[in-house]
């Protein structure tokens, strides 16, 4: 193989795949020196070959008939940035089918089809890696699969969409609310037109889904994850959170004890003193757990042309080097692992709550007695006049419950005469 | 390869090497899972056969002869966990002549003889792993070879020794002296009864030139790392710092800039926004910033049994790996780029310095005339009255300026009238 020229098929010119060939092309030296062979990004898919583009390419790379990469014998490999399910997922299996190597950023394929994808990959001895799925230009998944495959990763916790955390974080440092926020993410180009899978937290549950797969080996579907987004988090919430120690985040949790395993997301309040309360604005960050090595972090960018351009392209790097050495198809371990999923009664946490009560004597006293009937005590209270005065507010903290006590008690409150309102109720993380 | 066992030979049972042992015995169902191989500790060297140790091995496996492991045909690979220059240096360069591989976490090794063990290693085709050898449990050797092949990375910052990071987050969070944190450091067992190798900087330095060598592509010797360590670091510098807002970190920084290289160590006032700032404790972390990529950092324990042996362990999974696919030796890729130091006139920072004046009108104006003699001119300055009233501590941060001048401007300001004393000056780095 050494000495041939690895050619490369680039599907989408988008953002990232832009990226991808200014990279490839740009740091040809550097790559060529690393890898010993050289890559050329030899025909680009797109859907308007006439389309003006940011980055200029020679006319004949261009093409719409994605047979012309796909059935193309030279091609080594199918670089895919175009997004979507289909026709990308039968692109990819197509390509495979041809002993194309593929390497791709598409975490909504991934999260859903992966496991068929990887299976093909395996049968027809491909590459097929996808570091940008998760978390743009942050080395996540090499970490799990090789950096810590000595170890038992126990807790993933994940800033892993960079809208919701942007909109969190303005909201967190002015104390604006939620829509006024979304809006002006949306006119600087940080939220889609149409956020709802940023905004209700499907974006981050994909990658979830893919972390927790390969941290915990074992197939994770997207459906069982379950997911909660922000557009019911209010700035009284935040605030209160602050007042109480706690930073209010979009986070994505994995947890395995026992090999019982439980996958969210939501917005949870974060103790300040956990590192991952200090990643602010469009940056991602994953905080891992594992048995032997503690608590450890990655940080950086999560999206952006050339962020997850270089996710992609150091996958084609790999994919390089492998073909070079000809063992092409074994970097990836099939997860091997039973799959059990908790219970509600099984899945543990504090959680946060705001309520509107009767602003009367003996209401702590009845409100507790009630929680105690469900096993759910408190590890911090504040009591404070709500409006007008007749009412009470109070911001707790539980000890750590179960979720099914939580629901329980969320239910019997709705019934109960003195209280007037659940304000709100969010998962407390980072404290134990 | 298949089906056979891979035979490692341990040299030292210290805390690290019971470490490996613990999770190579441990996870033996995960690791086969993992490589499709078995791993058996077949022979362990230890300079006193008869001592007690915290994890009871078959005695029949324990040998204070090192020959016992080299001349072994049987061993496949040599963990190196005993430390120091020799005779533990000789014993891998014997037993990659023997054909064995090697995975050490010995950064003193690593940092001095790196490029002469890594050559003997390519020319036996023989793997030579050291992830351990740099932020104990932290992957970011890989994240540098692997995560990061597609980019250029321009600048590395790394809290990479646990002792001073400890010694400085306790000084600043309780006001305390540095001899007072050093004491109950040692007792604590975070500091070692002679520290000055971490207290010197020298640990850092050893952990930078390693960082500096594979992210740059060069080869780095730790003569050139320019080292300076916090015994000097008084409660008052820390004290001014926060004022000014910035929270005094030991750092060591490698730059790139035009082809032109900086590497040293020293403490620094990092801007309390930047990531590192709250990187507390015993932690280490890696910050990277990649011309693509853009700001990342990796975060996690530096040091201990468990998380290096984390690090030990991962590497003997990626030999295992190697050698069922046979492909070991292949892994590393030699520094291929002319190393360029930069000179004084090239390194450039903002820096932080507190003086003792005289407290007279229009010495502030004095100042800034003789610093302007230097291209030196500031950003931020606080004066107040010192002691009796009759001085003046004026703190001080420049606009980015060279080493050069600042170099001259505190050799000038020694020999004016009205400069009673430097106290200390400090490079600041986050705030660019």
């Amino acid at each position: 193989m050494s000495g041939k020229k690895v050619k490369v098929g680039l599907m989408g010119m988008g953002t990232v795949g832009t990226g991808v060939i200014r990279l490839v092309n740009g740091h040809k030296e550097d790559l060529h020196n690393q890898t010993g062979m050289e890559m050329d990004i030899a025909r680009i898919l797109v859907q308007n070959p006439s389309k003006e583009r940011a980055l200029s390419v020679h006319s004949e790379l261009i093409t719409d008939d994605p047979y012309q990469l796909l059935h193309d014998p030279e091609i080594d490999v199918i670089v895919e940035v175009m997004g979507g399910i289909e026709p990308t997922k039968s692109y990819i299996l197509e390509a495979l089918e041809h002993g194309k190597h593929v390497v791709t950023a598409n975490k909504d394929l991934v999260a859903l089809h992966g496991a068929e994808l990887l299976k093909k990959a395996a049968e027809k001895e491909c590459d097929l890696f996808y570091e940008a799925s998760v978390a743009g230009g942050i080395p996540i998944l090499r970490a799990l699969v090789e950096g810590f495959s000595s170890d038992r990763i126990t807790k993933m916790m994940g800033i892993v969409n960079g809208t919701t955390n942007y909109i969190l974080t303005k909201m967190t440092e002015e104390g604006a609310a939620y829509e006024d926020v979304l809006k002006e993410a949306q006119e600087l180009g940080y939220a889609e037109a149409d956020p709802s899978s940023d905004v209700g937290g499907l974006d981050a549950a994909r990658k979830m889904s893919i972390l927790s797969t390969l941290g915990f080996h074992v197939g994770m579907n997207l459906e069982e994850v379950e997911c909660k987004g922000i557009s019911e988090v209010t700035k009284e919430d935040i605030l209160f959170g602050k007042k109480l120690g706690y930073t209010m985040k979009l986070i994505g949790i994995a947890k395995q004890d026992d090999g019982l395993i439980e996958v969210s997301v939501q917005p949870a309040m974060v103790k300040q003193s956990h590192p991952l309360a200090s990643v602010n604005g469009v940056f991602n960050a994953v905080y891992v757990y594992g048995e032997a090595v503690g608590e450890t972090m990655f940080y950086g960018p999560g999206a952006g042309e050339l962020p997850t351009a270089t996710a992609v392209v150091s996958d084609l790097v790999t994919v390089v080097k492998n073909l070079k050495l000809g063992v092409n198809g074994r970097g990836m371990v099939a997860p091997y692992k039973e799959k059990k999923l908790k219970s509600e009664e099984q899945i543990w946490a504090k959680y946060f709550m705001r309520l509107i009560v009767d602003d009367k004597s003996g209401v702590l006293a009845q409100l507790t007695s009630k929680l105690a009937e469900y096993e759910v005590s408190l590890e911090q209270v504040i009591q404070q006049p709500y409006n007008s005065g007749e009412k009470a507010e109070l911001i707790m903290v539980t000890h750590s419950s179960s979720k099914k006590s939580i629901n329980g008690i969320l239910a019997q409150l709705k019934e109960l005469d003195f209280v007037d309102e659940i304000k709100s109720c969010y998962r407390v993380e980072g404290s134990d």
